[in-house]
């Protein structure tokens, strides 16, 4: 096989200084087909995606993301949609009723499947030449989301992605060294305050090579995200789409 | 860039027909890498890989997935653990509380990216010669995972996949109508019935061909298993490791 799949992979980063330049349906058609043939969960294929082009409807998700402006200007704006909707027609086919979307077990499978078909469309528009940012902030509103994208009951948009040619490829950030990643056989605690606070230095040492001057260090920034739920209305929401958490 | 990464996301499948030769710790450093390159939501990085290569631990796992005999014959498995443990070190270094782990927001974050990670390692594991299949199974007890690696509070063995050579590759089991999971603009409801109809027919013609007599419909199958919790313990267990789902 190919080492250039492995230089796409290493290769990674988010991109937003997008250009006007059109994606062809033929590209987006080949990026759409490799994402769906990911695997999922007993195979349920409980996921959907939402194509959105219309310049007013990216406009609209740009301000439901907090005015993340580059979603207005890629091209084209992919939402991933965790579909247990699609699933329940299947319950009616059968004549049996579905209970699996009220479970942490159920939302846990959607979740991990929006993942992967994301990471899916992210290599696959990266290895024809677009560039990408994942957009995690469609759930700061993902009732708007809901609305804009006319989604029915039992289905959450979990996670987009846009997708276009860039101007020039983005850095790369530094990540948390390897060995707070990788443990084997079984995690290994001991060394994680020390390999954290040597990747605070690195990423401040960075933040200023690219002369970003309000960059925090990881481990202030992970914690100021994460004193709060940063995207405050994903259960009331998912909730109300009927994902129950009951058990 | 290259359509050999196209054409190894289009030919996904699982192969479960594993070879005793070993993975080299080469090799397996690459996949990781690549893994590790990955997005995560606000950059938290709130992904852990924990490697096991030890013949008994992975007889243990497969005995934990329900007897997923090549979990015990392929030569690595590795658990992709959602990680708000290492999150935490990072609000204690910078003298805050975590709370993202209780809430439903955090535990998408962490799945979604779970998912992105496992996708990453399937992809990178095919590129280099490797056969994979993704195990939710793991989920079946994940209590048990976690004695087994030792994990922490705040984390969650979220999903693992199997890696090794293969005897021959697996057949590719053709996946819903395009028109079922692409949407443009807004969700279509209206020939999703009849699509998956066609659907049930194809599938069925195919495990035909391929001599499977126990192979059901896709509605079937999937109404089967969704109107129960199939891993019935997932929400327990996350909630004994500080996933409260509160908000």
């Amino acid at each position: 096989m190919s080492n250039a799949t492995i230089e796409l992979l290493e290769s990674h980063r988010s991109d937003r200084s997008f250009l006007a330049t059109p994606v062809s349906e033929d590209v987006l058609a080949q990026v759409i087909e490799a994402a769906h043939r990911g695997p999922t969960s007993i195979n349920a294929q409980h996921i959907s995606l939402v194509v959105v082009r219309d310049p007013g409807h990216r406009a609209r998700i740009a301000e439901i993301a907090s005015g993340q402006t580059w979603i207005g200007k890629a091209p084209v704006f992919i939402t991933v949609v965790v579909d247990f909707y699609k699933t329940s027609l299947a319950a009616e086919l059968a004549g049996k009723k579905q209970i699996i979307h009220a479970s942490v077990e159920g939302f846990a499978a959607g979740a991990v499947d929006a993942g992967i078909t994301l990471g899916n469309l992210m290599i696959a528009a990266r290895a024809l030449g677009l560039g990408i940012v994942p957009i995690g902030g469609i759930r700061q509103d993902a009732q708007a989301m809901i609305k804009l994208l006319d989604l029915p009951p039992l289905t959450f948009p979990m996670v987009g992605v846009c997708l276009g040619y860039v101007d020039k490829p983005a850095q790369q950030k530094p990540r948390l060294p390897i060995a707070t990643y990788r443990h084997d056989e079984t995690y290994k605690k001991a060394h994680l305050l020390e390999e954290i606070t040597a990747y605070d230095k690195e990423l401040m040492a960075y933040w200023r090579a690219i002369g970003r001057t309000d960059g925090l260090p990881w481990s202030a920034n992970t914690a100021n995200a994460y004193q709060q739920v940063y995207f405050r209305k994903t259960a009331e929401v998912a909730r109300s789409q009927g994902f129950a958490f009951e058990q």
